[in-house]
């Protein structure tokens, strides 16, 4: 069987594991005061060019979201983000369980316009009604989106504008950045996003750790006290280490741009040999996400021998699937699935 | 320096570390699908005696906590709870901010008796008012208790059957249910403890693992949909092997209860040699935690040496002490502990 | 200046305003204990055919939508409503605030379909990724819409089969409930409101109470514990006699639907004025909310004379306006209003 | 049959009534925006001696408290209050239901001294493991208190250091401000409340109005969109004429203080009586609730003619009731009662 079921399915990195082991008996302080979760937030702290920045280590996606959005939000405030945005479809209501409304705004293959999130905004206050509805509070973009796309230096830079124009944080879930940040094609760096966003995580469950995700205030503005909504929210570990030491790993020697790397050759290698074979592409991305119309008797054979995702029903015998590679994404598969196509 | 600061000081098993290495690359589909996941829960319905039990795995003892009390309540309900239970205390009010009220009662030495139970539940329903305030939907104890004391198997009949006559669930945090099952003078069962509540948790995060704890319906009786619960409160791993793996190791040829056997027996040898030497125990407790009376200069002397942990000041001249000894506690350290008393 | 404004721009009908002084110094017991609400209640009993129907009195829609969404959904669960619904937009995320999503989907001028349901509910089940979504746990609608349009009652037949098919609950907002009765275009009834539903509300404030609105499950199905979540929403008047003396009086003799039939009657003279007139109207409806397409100029000068309601810029010279009559207009402020048109 | 059971069973003070009368065919606009609100407004602050202060008009001291504790404080914070507070006990959970904790803490006869709340602040931060814990983000106190005594103006100035010195709100719960105004021994003016607290309300709903609060930031100190908080807690009348209407009227020629006296005057008569007919009293206390011991007998004897409060049980034979007198109580009525006792 083949496995092209998305950036999760393996472990982590070996050298991620032989640090736990190497690590395994020293005795540590908890709650990420040990010294590996230290060195973590240094090294990402050089990484983003942002040695002021406020760096806590957190277990998933939705926890993440959830705390770092409701860290931030006043109770009068909501989240503008893409109607197909996480936080917006797959994350069970977590934010609205905070008591925060998610504003969704339509996207374009996943990606929110600064033109869309201008309009909101001054549509918003130009409500005479605005005060007896959701405040625009924060906008919450995803780079890569949940579309394997990726937003340029200058819309990011534009987002930026309008958000700081109208005093309101920019925030990005990273969950895969390591696949955006190591595309040929991208012109965004970790500092550019450092430097754009006001808060952001960088991704370590999809991208080589076994669970963590590294939230970055990266101008010293983390909210007060965040420390304690983090443990509030469930979301404070006891091990910290656990955390710390995979995202040192991670951090040394440029390591996660590196294995993000092989997501990113994997995918492109498969996305031509489906271009050759005449494959029709639901949306076009550089990342490691690649989204294939398939006919449903060919979906059918394929799923004897392949581990793919449903994405969506197209039409009656249509049917959209997602291949998705990842760090640990041998080329030697990639080979393997061309002949079954 | 020696450590008995806590009993969460260290990585994990060996074992655990070892399975982890042998699977990395193993292809498993996410959020607990995965065929450890599986194998853990098989083996932990049989070590409860409960077969239709409903398990899960989760990442933190706050996080399952408000999980758990959250996934169970109605709105209108709160949680009766020792006043120096962790979820009355330290979890920065993450019952609370689910929306449900700890209904703190009066404990002794950390623990729930049935009888005060009984008075709390008798007294709210003999009040003309109780309409207008918070309902007692279920009664929270921990397992040993945050002060290390367990309850008796009559003692634990007894409150489920207050909690049965009034058809509230009995939930017990068993952040440390190793080390209360391993102890010798225990009458009191993993299958006792399945029988009697209705939900409890099986620590992994305190009694070897890196992370985890393993919820237990033991009736089949989850409540709905409680897997989208967890996703909500930002509990469900991508990469639930992660903690199904560690399950499995832990409930493998009885390694969880060998491992807390440890925590006590080391535990017990450094009681031996504080009886020994006249040092006044702040209360008595059979299990990991060690709470004596420090008088101040002599606990200023022995911090130079020895990590342990401030309990509470007593007064002007003397400080509760906290030592806690675990699975990955050494004999010799307690040697080492000795001559320095 | 005439005012044409909303529905609430008055105080209250004179007999309620006579009851409550004939009754001031009455001594009653508190939170709707007292006879009057007693009677008001066992009147609307009567009036919706559904004599065991639960009933409480709430002080304003928002309140009212809020603690009935959230006394009845699971924290897994969203609400179903129009993307227009006033539960979506006008209400401030006061359900977000309560932990819940509202589920917008597509309107016709206000309406939900049943079809538009129903295919939003097999969607969601057909999706392999629900359990990481909110459920849809009600359907909310209102009646008459935020557009003044009605729903007929083979719309609601629909819409309750749907909603019984799926298990969940159909919840009609009826703030406006008695001037979408009193139409003589509709075939809907209180009763069919009652037989069709599963928890709706009558409104008081916007139908000639100061205050006020009648929460009924119709066939005693009220959430268990409904008044403690009354209570903990901020919603249960102490003194109870004001909302139970006024729909006592609304429903003595058929007030509420006759007050509401002024409404109804003022509004379609307008409503032939505007025609007449050749105004073009934004879109068609039969109850007691107008909404014209005025040019901007013309918009301003009436404006010198005459209080309405802005609803939305059509395009750089027209304006969608809003002209509401109530209980409490008369004809020869319509007429007045002719002469300026 | 006479009635003592509380100081909301009848309606509105006459006044009142008649300025609803003759205002009530008057087209206002909604949501307080109406000149009788403003007005209203304008001789509250002068009342004050604050003239910035930002005021706004609530429904009931539930939905006030709620409002304003969820409006203040950030997540990680909670509200320090009395144990016997009516936040604590007598609010079904509504502060926790907007995510605050009450942080309980020990009273004398329903007051909190500024010593015990500085303890509490000295202990919270002295703790090392505060940032697991809930911060004490403000002070709720009740004057009168649930137990119908009054702070001193001293004890008052020493909580407002407290607070200041930690930079936390005081706020004050005035649901019987008036009758703690208007006792003869008080030293506490409503300019000593306005300087001394940070936001308070001055309540209606129990001294002579159908309904209504009216809260004050004193120094133009409403958080952010305040108003967008009190819509989405239900709590922002649509006519909110009703309850500007009758503010105006208590605040007109010192009408809120002069009824107040009445119930003091009444209250002090029958202490009077209860002292010399040797009753026991429960506790002393200056205002208008009187708590009396009585042999239970006795007790269901007096209960075929009076109406009173239940309060709690003493012991076997004996039983805590409550006689509350109110703007409303005539002074014949206390010698109708004079002679049953």
């Amino acid at each position: 069987m083949l496995y092209f079921e998305n950036d999760y399915s393996e472990g982590a990195h070996e050298k991620i594991l032989k640090r736990l082991y190497e690590t395994n008996m020293e005795k540590l302080p908890g709650y990420g005061m040990d010294r590996y979760s230290a060195s973590a937030k240094e090294k990402i702290r050089k990484s983003c060019g942002a040695l002021e920045a406020d760096i806590y280590f957190l277990t998933g996606g939705t926890q993440t979201n959830k705390t770092v959005i409701a860290g931030i939000l006043r109770p009068y405030e909501g989240v503008v983000a893409a109607v197909t945005g996480h936080v917006s479809v797959h994350e069970a209501g977590a934010i609205e369980n905070s008591g925060h409304k998610v504003l969704g705004i339509l996207e374009e293959q996943g990606k929110l316009s600064a033109s869309a999130v201008r309009t909101y905004l001054e549509t918003f206050y130009g409500d005479e009604n605005h005060e007896h509805m959701v405040f625009p509070g924060m906008v919450y973009i995803s780079h890569p989106t949940e579309y394997g796309t990726l937003y340029t230096k200058r819309e990011l830079e534009e987002l930026s504008a309008v958000c700081r124009e109208y005093g309101i944080p920019l925030y990005m879930d990273g969950a895969r950045l390591g696949y955006g940040l190591a595309c040929p094609e991208t012109d965004v760096t970790l500092r550019d996003v450092a430097a754009l966003c006001d808060v952001f995580y960088i991704g370590g469950t999809k991208v080589g750790a076994l669970s963590g995700e590294a939230v970055v205030f990266p101008r010293n503005n983390a909210p007060a006290h965040f420390l304690t909504m983090v443990k509030q929210n469930g979301a404070l570990s006891a091990k910290g280490r656990l955390n710390g030491i995979q995202f040192d790993v991670l951090f040394t020697d440029g390591l996660y741009l590196e294995i993000s790397r092989n997501a990113i050759e994997t995918a492109e290698a498969l996305r031509e040999i489906l271009r050759e074979k005449g494959y029709r592409f639901y949306l076009e991305n550089p990342t490691n996400q690649i989204f294939v119309v398939l006919e449903n008797e060919q979906m059918e054979r394929l799923r004897k021998e392949v581990v793919f995702s449903f994405w969506e029903k197209l039409d009656e015998s249509h049917t959209v699937v997602r291949f998705a590679t990842s760090w640990a994404t041998r080329m030697e598969d990639v080979k393997a699935l061309e002949k079954l196509l």
